[in-house]
Formats: C-alpha cells, structure tokens, sequence
C-alpha cells in the first residue's frame, strides 16, 4: 500500500529490521528528506560524516550502507532510478528560509515536519542531524567547494528503496524549500514492503 | 600562553564569548579536529549541515560563520593562514581504523580522545557530529563525488583563528588518522586570546 505524503509536510513510522522502504517522486523533481532512528535507543541515528566516510563518495547509491552515530549499518540502498541523492544539508527549517530567502514569516519547512512526525517517540528537535535528502541534486564544485541546488533529475515515477538493517524510526518529507524542488511543491509517495 | 595537544589524544576547555582560539601546526600537515556545544546547554551542538547550507561552499575560511544545530553562530573564523579545511568527515575512531584501515586493535582515535575530553561536561559520545576538521584536506571530485583525503597544505606554524559568539565547550585533537597527517602523528598547539 501507497503512502502519500502532501507537500510541505512530513510522516513519521516504523520500519523492522528486513522491510523495505521504497520512497517515489510521483510527479518528479521533488525531494524527501529521510531520518533513520534506532527503535531500541533513539540516541543512535542515522550519520552523514560516517557514512561518507566509510563511502569515500558524496553520492551514494544501489549498494551503499547508510550508517549511524555508532559506525551501525542502519539501512541499505537496495534499488534507485535516479542515482543522484544528497547527504550533505540539514533539513530547510524557518531558519534556512530566513537566512537563505529572507523570508520574515517563514514556513516551519522540513525540519518542523520532521520535528512533529517525530515527536510521538520522544525524539527532541536537537537530535535531527543532516538528512539523506531522496533526490536532492547538490553539485559541489571541487575546485572552489561552492555548493549549487539544482533541480532534480528524478522523473514522475522514480523511485529509491531502502532495506533496514536493524528496527527503525523513519522520518520522511515532501520537502518545503522552493529551490530544492525546481520551483513547485508537490508529494512524495512511500510503501513498507517485506 | 600556549598549550600542547600531544600526538594523538585530545583536550577540553571552556572559551567565551568575545574570547580567541588560536590553533597552531606547530610542525606542518597535522589535522586537528575541533568541536564546540553551548556551554549554557550543550545539547546544542556544532553543525555541519547548518554551516555548509548557509555558506553555500563546503570549504570555508575567514568571515564564515560556525553555526549551531540551532542555527546559531557559534564561532566565526578570525584568520587562516591555510585556506583548506574539511566539514564533511566524522571524527576517526575504533570504527574508522577498523572499516577503512582493516586495523584490527584499533586506537580510539578523535572520538575516543573527544569522548574522554568532554565527559567532564557530561557530554554523551552519542552527541558527537562530524567536526569542524582544521587544516585536513578533503577533495571532492564534482563529477563522481569521489572523496579523497589528501596531505594537509598546512606548513610549520601555520593558525586558524575562532571568535566565540557564545560560551562554549570546546573538544580538540591532534588528529590520529595517518592518511589525514600524511603519514605521521605530530602535535597541535592552541591558545586562547581575549
């Protein structure tokens, strides 16, 4: 079964060890940011620094373990059309649409979304790190480092899979910030498959 | 006055707010690691994510803000006398030594010397994110997203400067990861400067 997720906003849920998660863009050009948390201690969490560390890439794709706080396998890259994700940038938030866009009445942007989606499980709005954002298109140029939001080169359909290694909590968006997303807000869709 | 981090371990200490953290290579291409937590509630942390959105580059120098998990400033780079840094990478560890170097008694590396360094706040390793890694080389290849980690450009004597925009904690090391020193364990020296 289908999930959607509408735009600007966020879900939260379980994942067991050995499910898949698979995250689609329905209409195309839309980001997800993802959030793994342990079940058992949500003080373990999913970690960028470690996973491109132990990737020795910025992209990961099909293969590519996703690890936590704790150097633990959370979840695995088990299928994806698109192979272009980042893991870089934290959630936008209020903060990120004011300091970024200037924006005085800002939208509580991913992160708030996450930050509700999560809160059933007693996880503080401090412990939501950088996310691994489904089909995020951040080029980063190797010379000068300057980092470019691009639109993203998933297509209406796409989709990345995830198999959890170990009892999760998921949070996962339609993400909020205009750039991320070409320009428009549209959902994201996700199954649990076993 | 000037304090020695010997090869390999790490220290701990307060700086606040208006205060300067001067961190020297005394002796040439030696990494060291640095991470700050709000002294008033160190569940506000250093972040990278925060940073990097914000700066739009990955590779940041004089002028560029530290931002916190809050998207606080923290720190704010005074001077730099090397201009390449890395924000991307989690601190070495057992892990670390163990998965990229197949080591099989591995040190405990940054972590494990950050760890012990900050426990007397009561800062819990779990609460440990990617640092703000001084003088460490970290190339990314635009086009495939290849990592490498590359011999520091810092020479003997060179210094990267912080402002404290808050009372911190600070955790800093001299860095124990071979490939991040070009191949040997040197020390770091660091002063604080009203």
């Amino acid at each position: 079964m289908r999930h959607e997720i509408a735009p600007r906003s966020g879900a939260g849920f379980e994942l067991k060890a050995g499910e898949t998660l698979t995250v689609y863009d329905p209409r195309g050009e839309q980001v997800a940011d993802l959030l793994a948390y342990n079940l058992a201690d949500p003080a373990e969490v999913i970690s960028s620094g470690r996973t491109l560390d132990y990737a020795s890439r910025i992209y990961l794709t099909t293969g590519d373990p996703l690890y936590s706080n704790r150097s633990k396998v959370m979840l695995e890259i088990l299928d994806d059309t698109v192979g272009r994700h980042d893991f870089l940038l934290t959630p936008c938030s209020k903060d990120t649409f004011r300091i970024i866009y200037g924006d005085t009445d800002p939208h509580r942007g991913c992160f708030g979304n996450l930050a509700a989606a999560l809160a059933p499980w007693g996880i503080h709005p401090d412990a939501i790190p950088t996310a691994f954002n489904c089909f995020m298109n951040v080029a980063v140029d190797g010379a000068t480092g300057a980092i470019s939001v691009d639109p993203p080169r998933s297509r209406a359909g796409d989709r990345i899979a995830f198999v959890a290694k170990m009892d999760l909590i998921i949070g996962l968006t339609a993400c909020s910030a205009l750039q991320s997303n070409n320009g428009s807000f549209k959902p994201i869709e996700y199954e649990i498959t076993l």
